[in-house]
């Protein structure tokens, strides 16, 4: 997605030891005209997936994950990391090592809202480790729902996500696609 | 909002002690289609107000301040609850009491996303009692930006948030306004 590349090669900073800051305009202040596009982009690959619902993490997952839900058509589900009093006691929950805060945040999905019949794309903002993904894998599965693609705003390859996440056998689309971020450089894929 | 004041009778639940459940359109489960027409909304209430940014806060405000944003073609920040490692080292922060959490919260918003020049909207999911939006209007006078309002997409009136902000002067608008829920009831104003 060519405007998301140009806007991260404007904007983003590479803060070293793989860290992309993109606070700018994904995770922290966020385009919603941007987000928009991604999520009509993201959308656009899942089209005939026959997606049902779309299940991100919060929080930088959110606004991509309704963007792309808005344009399939289907509800969004943000997986909470602690339990609003709101939530029934028995949630599916799972845990997921967080890169970028250096600590394991829980993920909490009620099961009111994901269930057996649901086909899940999965979105999230970046695709690094794959860890947060993985998690909200185990939680589609506690579900019995099925999983039928993962997308990506921002992927770095050189984290290793894609591999643990390829054996899924389900599509993953990311819509930029970082290579490298040595010397404090950022290269795309092609 | 005839939409979402139908889709609140539908689906909201009145838990007793005020507590209004959304999670099935707003607050877990998001109705992306709806969110859309919330943020139209909002933004129509504030179209002259020279919105330069909509600011909010995690984890709920994110979709509504996002298209309401979208509408009004600014960018929105939201202010984190802990600091992730992209933020520089001295935010604006300030202090919370989460009363669907029972635990006082720290917001936090960067510098480098709110400064002087800046016309801010606030909007939440929810003008309870008022004390998120408080701290955030703290936030927006540590950055010497000008508040220029106040959006939320469901007003509990009993619970006092109105009285708590309107010194401010400026324009306060809720898209549902719940004047009582007692006896299991949810009652709108008019």
């Amino acid at each position: 997605m060519l405007a998301l590349k140009r806007r991260i090669l404007a904007e983003g900073r590479n803060l070293g030891r793989g860290i992309l800051k993109v606070d700018s305009f994904i995770n922290h202040q966020v385009d919603p005209a941007l987000m928009m596009e991604v999520g009509q982009a993201l959308a656009d690959r899942f089209r005939d997936a026959g997606v049902t619902k779309v299940v991100t993490a919060e929080i930088s997952g959110i606004a991509p994950a309704l963007t792309t839900a808005l344009a399939l058509g289907v509800p969004v589900v943000y997986a909470r990391k602690s339990k609003p009093i709101t939530m029934p006691d028995s949630p599916y929950r799972d845990v997921a090592p967080s890169h970028t805060r250096g600590r394991s945040v829980e993920l909490l999905v009620s099961p009111e809202y994901l269930g057996p019949e649901d086909r899940v794309l999965l979105v999230d903002d970046f695709l690094a480790t794959g860890q947060t993904i993985a998690a909200l894998v185990r939680i589609v599965r506690q579900a019995g729902a099925t999983l039928v693609g993962i997308g990506a705003v921002i992927e770095k390859t050189f984290e290793g996500g894609r591999e643990l996440l390829q054996p899924l056998g389900v599509p993953i689309e990311s819509l930029a696609i970082i290579t490298s971020m040595e010397d404090g450089r950022i290269e795309f894929a092609e």
